[in-house]
């Protein structure tokens, strides 16, 4: 059929079909085997932190909980499944009326998660649980990179003031808008995106660009002008002076409009964004200085990321405050996260909840089977995480007065932990397809993961080279792995020689 | 104010805000002048191929004329302005009545572009052409990196179908639905995304996942159902066969199956997402060639690019069909495209068109003044392009018997070109404001990207280390450049000496 023509045929906003094709045949199988209302647990977690960082900053949950709550199939999204794809009219129906019935368990955004440990659980019906995998992920992925990332930069900027710039280089706009949310919760201070200013309520931050500076033909009348608004308004000045020569133009101009309106006060910075930045806000400090603005900022952006503002730091650059694009929001060192979806339990067919698993040629691979919970075991001396603990459900590790934490690989690197709070990661979030948490806004969630980050010692922030950060399986929880992975290897050989 | 209620009040699915604050304060500062109504004229380009490649495809046409089309303030936009950033009431009526009228041209998707050449052209008012800066960067970076890493895989892949897999390692929805469209542009047969299929038209594939074999708890049971299901529908099968142990028991489970119900002719192929692809691929074909399935394709995912498809191929593995996941839809190896939107014109004081320039620390930031026009300088010969060349917007190629063509940095280096035809690459979008063009279906942009291919000698279109496609400016192009460049750093020497 014709493209043009199917875009106004099937144009809505629904996301339900915002997934994976083979996620509608497997729903159709369990459906047509009546399989799809039997239970089931899903666990979303990655394996593997990024960026060789030693922790990863949760977000995702604001859009998890919008996709959820407004699952559900459209007319123009049965129509297309019928009329394009050829599914059958009583499956559709099935369709029709699934909406999401289940529990989510999830952590609280802006909580510290690392590899192995389950962000979010979901137990449903086989159906609805598999059916939204797709979408989770594709949200969790996402924003806990960014979050992270943005972390890792704070923790290179120290307290000054961090600024995401990046929308331009973003993945399209969810990404420039989710984004930018994600890094204000990972520690920036504020973002150029105003769509995130309004959607939720992050500070934004701008001033010019270049492009303002050309249209008036002349740097000296372009400032002029742009301040005179600015004093009128009674808004800071931050001056963009790289459009024709930073030094021998654009800070000049800049000096001489402020003194000529006399708003020293407005003066609040000048931005360099192209040239060697550790030289020049050097110089640019000097003339600022010399002629009496020593509280004036020098911002600085252009390709920056962790490690540049490390080293311009290291050659003693005086900037500011920083402005960080296209590596921030793109996470541009590793832009993705290998977060995945595991079913872990479901229910036989004698109506039993019974563990699963999947084993691979990959080992990292094999999931940890059951229902399980998570907890962070939190030294009530010091005051400092000694790890991340994964027991059963019915195991109550906060009544034991002494846990043994061991390597789930190395098994035999273990400690006993006295005196601890046994701390459950997860909140409850939907109860039965309800809502049932509240979201915090924008900067409680980034006020709640710094405090969180207060938690780890400092061998575990590092921004390279970190130390691993323990996420132990109980005794129980690794006994019922082992079992599992036993009975399906032999299962395996019994195939092969049946064949 | 709370974060939570600020969601409610300003929710509403309004773009206009989906920009940098800056936009906001230049327009705010262009209005209070005087200038906001001035005709200026903006340049989208990129300055850098992605990926070291010889070209790119440019992508994201459909969703710029989707985004200008519904341009405009909502009053939840402009309440925001006015309560959270105090933004005046009168400017914001200006605002208000903000429309796109102005004139758009632009390449076609799945035209080839290289540096420095402007793939989209804005004529407008100074404040419409100004304010949709960033959103179209947002859509133009994005999509035009993953049309290009999806034409760089096709060329590693060969003839053999190739099927996007990405949307949970997207970056958000966005990038997900239209990430995927781009990388069919690219090459990409088909996506396992269904939203893409219903909005674009896009073929759509996918099977099962492990989950699947897991909740049966059974592999010969799950892939009997499901078998059984597509047999009803009479549907092809592809068993994902490495849930447990490829070749011990996935393989055989398969054949078992197919056997059983008798659907040699439906059974399409295995799909390996784990272990060693290049031997398990060898032992699987033995295995299926064994039990009479020679027809059975083998697909592959599990992390691949250009590079391990390469690699993959030159171990002789045995694969059929090609699934790209992340590196294809974060365009893993380079996530970001560095396009920007660069004015060239501008009515001065006087109501007359004048040329603008910007000049930096950073000499491949220098832009290129004036109203220009793009063409390709086809050889009528050997039907190949000789390079682009880029023109004053009055002078007439396309009537010269003899083209000079040089270098715009190495101004030496040139060659002359006769019997050509110079191609003009905009099509005209919108006039007036309003869209004059058609936008063509998913599949013929596909075909123009791959007719596009053709015209380039096989030089520009290596994966690695390609030769550099010649983009030219014509000689006047060149002195007006160079004129400006020297009026703008005498005018900057004034300033030093002045202060």
């Amino acid at each position: 059929m014709d493209n043009v023509q199917q875009i106004n045929k099937y144009a809505d906003d629904s996301l339900a079909l915002h997934t994976d094709l083979y996620q509608v045949n497997m729903v159709e199988t369990y459906w047509a085997e009546g399989m799809s209302e039997r239970r089931a647990v899903f666990e979303l977690f990655f394996r593997k932190l990024p960026f060789g960082n030693g922790y990863a900053i949760f977000a995702g949950l604001e859009r998890i909980i919008e996709y959820v709550q407004s699952f559900g199939f459209t007319d123009s999204d049965l129509a297309y499944l019928h009329d394009e794809l050829g599914y059958e009219e009583d499956f559709l129906a099935y369709l029709k009326q699934l909406r999401f019935t289940g529990k989510i368990t999830a952590m609280r955004e802006g909580e510290l998660v690392f590899g192995n440990e389950a962000i979010l659980r979901v137990e449903g019906t086989l159906a609805e649980a598999q059916f939204i995998e797709t979408a989770l992920l594709n949200i969790v992925n996402y924003q806990t990179l960014i979050a992270t990332k943005a972390s890792r930069i704070r923790n290179a900027v120290g307290d000054a003031p961090l600024l995401e710039f990046g929308t331009r280089r973003a993945h399209e706009m969810d990404a420039a808008l989710w984004g930018s949310r994600a890094a204000i919760i990972g520690g920036c201070d504020a973002t150029s995106n105003v769509r995130c200013g309004k959607r939720f309520g992050a500070k934004v931050s701008g001033t010019h660009a270049h492009a303002m500076v050309q249209a008036m033909l002349d740097e000296y009348e372009a400032f002029l002008r742009y301040a005179k608004r600015q004093k009128q308004m009674n808004r800071k000045c931050v001056f963009l002076i790289d459009t024709y020569d930073t030094l021998k133009s654009g800070i000049h101009n800049a000096i001489k409009v402020v003194k000529e309106l006399g708003i020293k006060d407005l003066f609040e910075g000048v931005r360099l964004d192209s040239g060697d930045l550790a030289y020049l806000s050097k110089e640019v400090r000097k003339l600022l200085d010399k002629a009496g603005f020593k509280e004036t900022r020098i911002y600085a952006s252009n390709d920056l990321d962790e490690y540049t503002v490390l080293n311009l730091k290291s050659q003693g650059a005086v900037i500011d405050a920083w402005g960080i694009g296209t590596k921030l929001i793109t996470a541009y060192d590793q832009p993705a996260l290998g977060a995945v979806y595991k079913i872990v339990a479901i229910e036989d067919d004698h109506g039993k909840m019974v563990d699963t698993i999947k084993i691979s040629g990959n080992p990292e691979k094999v999931t940890t089977p059951g229902r399980k919970k998570l907890y962070r075991i939190i030294n009530l001396v010091n005051h400092r995480s000694e790890g991340d603990y994964i027991a059963l459900e019915e195991e109550k590790p906060q009544e034991e007065g002494r846990l043994k934490m061991f390597h789930p690989v190395y098994t035999y690197i273990s400690k006993f932990v006295t005196n601890y709070e046994a701390r459950e990661l997860h909140a409850d979030i939907f109860l039965g397809g309800k809502l049932v948490y509240e979201l915090p806004g924008l900067y409680e969630v980034q006020a709640f993961a710094k405090g969180n980050l207060e938690l780890l010692w400092d061998e575990y922030k590092r921004n390279q080279n970190p130390e691993d950060y323990p996420v132990d399986l109980s005794q129980r929880c690794w006994d019922n792995k082992m079992n599992l992975i036993h009975a399906m290897k032999e299962k395996a050989e019994g195939v092969v020689k049946e064949t």
